[in-house]
């Protein structure tokens, strides 16, 4: 067995293995039921001579010619692009089995890997024996080689995953977690898992999904008729997480550089391509970070989950570019080298009324900027991303740190091409004082936010992070207009199939 | 800015930055409010000569030496090993100022790192500017520097970060975590986000939450009297999930490897110290692949990420092993280098019966293995790890694979020593048929689970998996006894503060 080092360790049980290429780098994997993946292959020089190999997939399309040959596009799912595999009339069983082969039917092929004599790919295997793993009635079968609309799609979430546009999206999704990860554990941040069922409402502002064991037909009621919620399973009213912040806020406040990324859930009934119910976010959190900090980081980790997908999804972001969003890899190469403006809201607003720009909602300050805004500004007014920072303290959450005008507060909103808002964050309110007052202006009960105020009691210290929706930075970098077709099962009113 | 690759690349807007020897590797960090990281100057060759140097962190602890100086444990939480500043009573303010440093009240440092004078540690700071960043008052500041017991630790879980116990913990917890996503990335494993709210339950087993928009006092009812599930925001009744497994199959038979790593819950009554009603959950799945190649990835994946534990958490470990679990290092490293042996049930049944062991719980083929019987097997009978597999049909669940002999399915339990089972997984019923004769046999409806026999009815593929509770994996490599204190925010039966 290849060790990570390069170096060999015995295997214990003794076992097949073969050595995968991947991303630059040598790893093992076990070959389970003796076979070759098929990136494997694809990633391989092309053999000089017929070289024996067995393959398992799906087929996704079968052709035969007039001279009695079939071909099939078999997937396997280890990588994007197909393996041609040849299938002479010679072979015994040749009519009955190519008739079994559909879109989607799985086999098992044992030939010869050589040098393709078509055009279109560099490798093709020249079947020796083909078995069927497992058959389909293709007229029962909803996925066919034809692209098939991302609306219908959505109604067999069991089996989309078996289209490229899928594989090649979920992959992207993947390797951009993975990246996530990477960028913050390679600046020795802690992965926290904040708890998903929660006794606090973060920001006053998302509806919360409830959490409970009782039956509403049969839930036990107090003396006076309410519910009792003392007898539930946590002994007390509980909802679903809407950010892990609150609480990445105290291990921050003891472990300096923390991040989360986990699933929130929104009870909104916003049926619009922008909105799920349950998503993933990712929120960093800094120990002695200012605004600025909290920014350079921001810029940093787009960059750099960009430029990784970019580096290790290459054939997948060309195949979304031709599929679903032209010109998709120029602007995601733009990204992953930009410069970031810097505008504070006030010169914002002062620029965007500057511009006569017509917009629907008029722009004074005060008010919030709107996606038409943004857009002015991320496209005509700074032609780049944008950070747009100390917005007024009215259109913003109460942990938010106030300026020393007294009117703004630390934040900031990361806007980029073709999706706007991407990342929200702020310095947050470190004065047990300060807090307190705001907290009471937007009526908020600080008993109920006892721990928040605890970290500004003992030994508080100037921190700040941001939150970003996964979902939406995959739809950024997969060119995909409806953020359902990002999540592998959406969650959205009325549907949890 | 340094590059992953050891280039270095133009910083936008410029900044202030250091770079950080981290885990063999050089990366960046952008410095939030100028300071050197703690980990940054213990990493870092002993000066030659004074070095200025701004660090900020919590003081941990104060000594006042009769010659007129104090020395200050500092923690910034970047590593479990703080930095010692040493503060003379030159300071102007020094009288008022160390009076003022408490275990944990925060601290901004400037002064000169120097080869330390004393024992104990390499470097030391001598303090040249001391500023209090936030003060606390020590009677109300519920942790002390002496060790605290975890017990207590439990009830202040917002403050617990700031423990050298917890701080292990949680390092080792987040590294845990990122080598999972290593293993199976480095393997060309994607990374599917299963959803939390589902429609389905996994095994009949587990008991499961409810999520509802509905007030239960005020739930709308139907005609016949019975709640009005329709009504509610996914229009049917929807509960979180307590495995992934179903939808990560639908995405292993379409992209081959897949793996899941996400929070999942279970409403049991248990208030034992290995049960937690929310945990993670790691299910990775593989098309294409059998009992064996599911137990080769299971061994592997045990021992790599015992191995980057060690690697990178060798202080944690030691530390952990001190305050909580003589011998844990050495046990770690036997592990990581460990034959796994492999029993069937059938073999591990005759060898209990055999051995004249007396057991609380008689030993009957047919029956479930108990704690004890693992135990056994795990250190007296095979002396290292060991993977049970071929269990009999009845005590195992419906989609597990039925075997040739028609007694037993293709499940396996990996026993580990201290923890006992820590993965369990199996071979899945690739057949449509035998899956269907099994749900009937189990009394579960076929209708119920038209997705999961949809797999079974396109392209049917062998393909098997495992689960695996990240908490217990981390109980395992940090020694620790109640599975509450390796979570940042336990949730169990009438406790979710």
């Amino acid at each position: 067995m290849r060790t990570e080092d390069g170096g060999w360790q015995r295997c214990h049980p003794p076992c097949f293995v073969r050595c995968l290429e991947f991303a630059g780098r040598s790893v093992t994997i076990r070959a389970m039921i003796q076979r070759t993946r098929i990136a494997q292959i694809l990633a391989a020089p092309v053999p000089a001579e017929p070289a024996p190999v067995t393959v398992c997939g799906w087929a996704r399309s079968r052709r035969d010619s007039k001279a009695g040959i079939s071909f099939v596009d078999l997937s396997d799912g280890s990588s994007l692009t197909g393996l041609q595999v040849v299938i002479p009339a010679t072979l015994p069983d040749y009519a009955d089995l190519v008739k079994r082969i559909h879109t989607g039917t799985s086999l098992r092929v044992d030939g010869d890997l050589v040098a393709s004599q078509g055009k279109g790919q560099a490798v093709e295997v020249q079947a020796k024996a083909v078995e069927i793993v497992g058959d389909l009635d293709p007229e029962a079968f909803p996925i066919q080689k034809q692209a098939t609309s991302l609306d219908f799609l959505r109604t067999v979430p069991h089996l989309r995953a078996r289209t490229r546009t899928f594989q090649a999206i979920m992959r992207v999704r993947s390797v951009l977690a993975h990246a996530v990860h990477r960028f913050f554990q390679e600046r020795n941040f802690i992965y926290v898992h904040t708890p998903i069922i929660s006794g606090e409402d973060c920001e006053g502002a998302g509806k919360q999904f409830r959490v409970t064991t009782f039956d509403p037909a049969k839930a036990p009621r107090a003396a006076d008729g309410a519910v009792d919620w003392a007898q539930d399973f946590f002994g007390r009213e509980v909802h679903l997480t809407v950010s892990g912040q609150l609480e990445g806020e105290t291990y921050a406040c003891g472990m300096g550089d923390v991040y989360t990324f986990g699933p929130t859930f929104r009870a909104e009934n916003s049926n619009t391509p922008r909105h799920l119910a349950e998503f993933w976010m990712i929120e960093p959190e800094m120990a002695f970070c200012d605004l600025d900090g909290d920014r350079a980081v921001a810029c940093d980790f787009v960059r750099y989950t960009v430029t990784e997908a970019i580096r290790l999804c290459a054939t997948e972001i060309e195949f979304l570019e031709k599929q679903q969003s032209p010109g998709l890899r120029a602007s995601l190469e733009k990204l992953a080298t930009s410069e970031f403006a810097h505008l504070t809201y006030t010169d914002a607003v002062a620029a965007l009324k500057k511009s006569g720009a017509k917009f629907e909602f008029p722009v004074e300050w005060g008010v919030d900027l709107q996606a038409e805004h943004e857009r002015f500004l991320v496209e005509q007014y700074c032609r780049k991303p944008v950070v747009v920072t100390n917005y007024p303290k009215e259109i913003k959450a109460f942990y938010m740190r106030v300026d020393p005008d007294g009117r703004t507060v630390s934040a900031m909103d990361v806007l980029v091409p073709r999706m706007g808002e991407l990342i929200g964050g702020s310095q947050r309110e470190e004065r047990h004082d300060v807090l307190v007052a705001r907290m009471k202006e937007m009526h908020l009960d600080p008993a109920r936010y006892a721990a928040y105020l605890d970290l500004r009691r003992f030994g508080t210290v100037p921190h700040a992070g941001f939150g970003l929706g996964f979902e939406r930075l995959v739809c950024l970098v997969t060119g995909t207009a409806n953020i359902r077709d990002v999540i592998p099962y959406p969650r959205v009113p009325g549907w949890c199939p």
